[in-house]
């Protein structure tokens, strides 16, 4: 059996469903993050994943045929998350998404989310903000907001204690808002 | 103070962080359902909102001036909820959104989020269809999947007992997956 669970985009947002799942496994696969915000439910051996990619997520699938895995991943595996990537049943977790939502008072059906992380998105913002008007992009360090036409609001660490809502990108954990 | 809460689009689906925020409150608004999702939390004084609207909304503000008050929305309160229209901070909670793309494997950031309840919203669903290809309408029984041109999926009671992907919807609770 082959699970991937969200744990959430910090400490203590956990669902009761997840720690059910997570405390039933042989084995618990995650990053270092994902794997201190689960740590006090996991029985099972833990092995720490300190690389992504295809090779390793083959390898996790092939210990499940034998084994109870859980694979976790920080906020929710469905928003640019291991869920896509990894063949297994997918539990959902709380987003940064989700988080800066709330921080802005915005509903998901009036946005658009686009993933930037590792890639140019530049024209992809541009046409969710012609359809909607109102952009959250998923940024790193490497996005560059005046490369976008709108108001743009940077959210960083959310649900973190060094959470900060600003106009620069410190971190590669950065919400960017876009708004025209 | 005034918090709006999501509880989770079913029980189980609490995070630690809702619960700590529930039993501190002096007074719980909430509908039936979500009053039983968070029952076994709560310290204060139960109302059960059995109309909603800005009278409604007004009086629970009013209340919030004195007390330490919580409103309870089912799922997340930015996800069609209340988080827009009461003037308190949101918590998030796992919505059903969530729990079809879990199941339907999607990405957050490939999909658009349309909200149907209530409205007319074929127009709306034409566009992003032209912009993205995949859409997930929050969709009630007087939504009619012949109106849109591509290949639906209706999800219906998720994270139930009696949780049904099919091609017709038979409640007001339905998210209608549509693909072009």
């Amino acid at each position: 059996m082959l699970y991937v669970v969200g744990v959430g985009a910090a400490k203590g947002y956990l669902t009761d469903k997840a720690k059910q799942i997570i405390s039933k496994a042989d084995v618990v696969y995650g990053s270092k993050r994902a794997i201190e915000y689960a740590e006090e439910f996991i029985r099972g051996e833990i092995r720490v994943l300190k690389k992504f990619g295809r090779e390793v997520y083959d390898e996790i699938e092939r210990v499940a045929k034998e084994k109870n895995v859980v694979v976790l991943s920080t906020g929710d595996p469905m928003v640019s998350g291991l869920g896509k990537k990894i063949n297994g049943i997918v539990e959902p977790g709380i987003s940064s998404v989700q988080l800066a939502l709330a921080r802005l008072k915005l509903d998901l059906c009036e946005v658009v989310v686009v993933d930037s992380h590792g890639k140019n998105s530049y024209d992809e913002i541009e046409k969710a903000l012609e359809f909607r008007g109102k952009v959250l992009v998923l940024a790193d360090k490497n996005f560059d907001p005046s490369k976008v036409r709108g108001k743009v609001t940077v959210l960083e660490n959310l649900g973190l204690e060094n959470e900060r809502i600003g106009e620069e990108i410190k971190s590669d954990l950065a919400i960017v808002y876009i708004e025209r």
